[in-house]
């Protein structure tokens, strides 16, 4: 089996699994408790949170624990939504953005917000004088992801975050979800009030979240009650889920190889096949590629590598099952023919040149056998 | 060590946390993916959801996956009110609420919900017929917990399920965090619509809650994104966390032993005691006992307890370290004097009759102590 659906999970790393398992041990009290159980529960939490501050390069008081990207997502926005709606009603954000963004989009829309959807270029990627213009004296936050999860198109967020330096007002959330390899190169754009990240995404536990938020910045709670990570998000904290993360988030960032070369070797064969189209742009993130094979439905080759052993997806693991096309492809204005044949391979650190190797030899025999089929 | 604090947090089980592993390992593809470790994952997912809904006795359909009993509350009041928005703005609670319901209620009114706080009597229950005279046209949605989580106070659910018979509209939620052992009893109601659970209290993993939702009820979403569970929670499953949790649910409710003899034998100590005053109600629940040792407060009491090998803690987890006093013991109106000294004992079905004994000698020996150093 070769594993190239990391954008859509990846399988925990062996250690943070055990770093689950010996806190789910050893440090089970509630971090709320008065007893020293509680007290060395917290102490653990705190030593958490401090290891993932010090990986990502900001203040240990900025990092907030939730249950997913999808929640540090809705919550950056609803939260800064109910927070700031005396101030204005009006946000920005793209057209590509992940669903958990869109329909937190569409639920405040419902309740009276106004929101600037901006598109993207045929590469993918939006610009940030496009972001300028749409600013409006009511805006209050701006929200663009760093990395596009279906073709892997880098935003620029340190443009957008030196054109919002100018509007201190507006919050500016980052979708950081699929950009944790480049997320310290990301948080060094000072202008980012909250940046959102997934545990399963590099290696670490289901269930857990990160959402940095800058120190001073305030969103309303999404989560109220017992007062947990400072009275902003409650909950009995998931201290195994919380440990096993800070070891995932450290062994990803420590790790000194990349995916790059794994991808050019990709990217090669593809740009070399007539009747393959790339949708990823040349200098998208290292661990995505989306293309299509022409005339082939994207569900038809998943399902026809998987009988070959590789595992990869249509453009995205949350519309894939509902047959929904890709909206970044949409927004791409990419045509619905071309949409429809569109797959994703991502790259994780663990894979190696022989299977990629191998997935183009699997490739080659599969377009002669579609082209044979379609005789 | 002796854990009496079981509804601050219960120790995971050895079979739960097995079964978190093996699905970490076994089951890591990402449910919504097209290929077939997406559609494995799925599988055992359903199975998850079956035979949770089994042991509860209810339609697999309706229970949802959520990452505690804090937003399984939030998801059930928030998601209501913006469902009902247009019906109502009206909301009926109780003053002995666990923060997440109230702190819940309390962001619905900065955004111009009403919500009505019913007193409890002095043994800690609220009644049915207050809440029907407080039910408005405009009452969007009752919310009682079925045990109060600091003196274990059983709530009148059935009654107040009867009165909700002749007001079809209005959704009725019952907080059942500290009520597993009877949550089967409780779901006999039908007249629920919404109910909270959450694994960490029943020795299942932390970061999982359960919303069960009657099919038929509409509640708006509060984690929106990719579509999950059925589109009313997004976020990638965690399925370790979920499997674990139906585990952990099916050896609770299997054990046939019970908690009543333990709590009977503490009982009959500290009502022997003239110094000793007990705010538990005489027919609570069997996993909670609270009271208060005059002259001596909570926190002392737990740490001179804690000295020899006892854990316990004051009212609730929650308000322990901010040092706020119990909001269920000044909604039944204790005097100041006899609150700040009220703690908290509370079982699993591991403890012994040995333990509690132990517990009574203690108490007794530090009561001696207390009172010497008064002198
Ligand atoms: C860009 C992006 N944002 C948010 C998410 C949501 O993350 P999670 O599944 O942890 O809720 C994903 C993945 O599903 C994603 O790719
Ligand atoms: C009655 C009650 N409701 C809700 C909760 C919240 O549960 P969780 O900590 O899983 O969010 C608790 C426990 O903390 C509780 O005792």
């Amino acid at each position: 089996m070769i594993y190239l659906d990391n954008a859509a999970t990846t399988k925990i790393f062996p250690e943070a699994l055990q770093a689950y398992c010996q806190t789910s041990e050893n440090y089970w009290g509630n971090p709320s408790s008065l007893h020293n159980l509680g007290t060395k529960a917290h102490t653990v939490l705190d030593k958490a949170r401090e290891m993932i501050a010090k990986q990502l390069g900001v203040a240990t008081d900025s990092i907030y624990f939730t249950s997913g990207g999808t929640e540090s997502n809705n919550w950056a926005i609803k939260g800064t939504a109910i927070e700031k709606r005396q101030f204005g009603k009006h946000i920005i954000t793209t057209k590509i953005e992940h669903p958990s963004v869109l329909q937190s989009m569409r639920q405040l829309e419902m309740l009276g917000y106004q929101v600037t959807y901006i598109a993207p270029n045929k590469e993918g990627v939006v610009s940030a004088e496009a972001i300028q213009k749409a600013i409006q004296k009511d805006t209050i936050l701006v929200s663009v992801m760093a990395v596009n999860n279906e073709i892997g198109a880098i935003q620029p967020i340190h443009e957008i975050g030196a054109i919002l330096e100018e509007y201190p007002a507006i919050h500016f959330h980052v979708d950081a979800v699929q950009a944790v390899e480049s997320v310290r190169e990301v948080l060094t754009c000072k202008r980012i009030d909250l940046l959102s990240l997934s545990a399963h995404k590099f290696h670490g536990p289901r269930g857990v979240g990160i959402l940095y938020k800058k120190i001073g910045k305030m969103i309303n709670p999404l989560l109220t009650g017992g007062g947990q990570e400072k009275n902003l998000r409650s909950t009995t904290e998931n201290l195994p889920g919380i440990v096993a993360t800070a070891k995932a988030l450290r062994l990803t960032l420590e790790q000194t190889n990349n995916m790059i070369s794994l991808r050019d070797e990709l990217w090669q064969y593809l740009e070399e096949e007539d009747n393959i189209k790339i949708f990823s742009p040349k200098d998208g993130a290292e661990h995505v590629l989306c293309f299509a094979m022409h005339g082939v439905r994207g569900e038809v080759l998943v399902h026809a590598l998987e009988e070959e052993g590789f595992y990869i997806s249509t453009t995205s693991a949350c519309s894939s099952k509902k047959g929904v096309h890709s909206g970044t492809l949409m927004a791409m204005n990419v045509p619905d023919d071309f949409a429809k044949c569109a797959v994703r391979v991502s790259f994780s650190k663990d894979n190696t040149k022989e299977e990629v190797q191998a997935l183009i030899k699997a490739l080659k025999d599969l377009k002669h056998k579609f082209a044979f089929l379609r005789k």
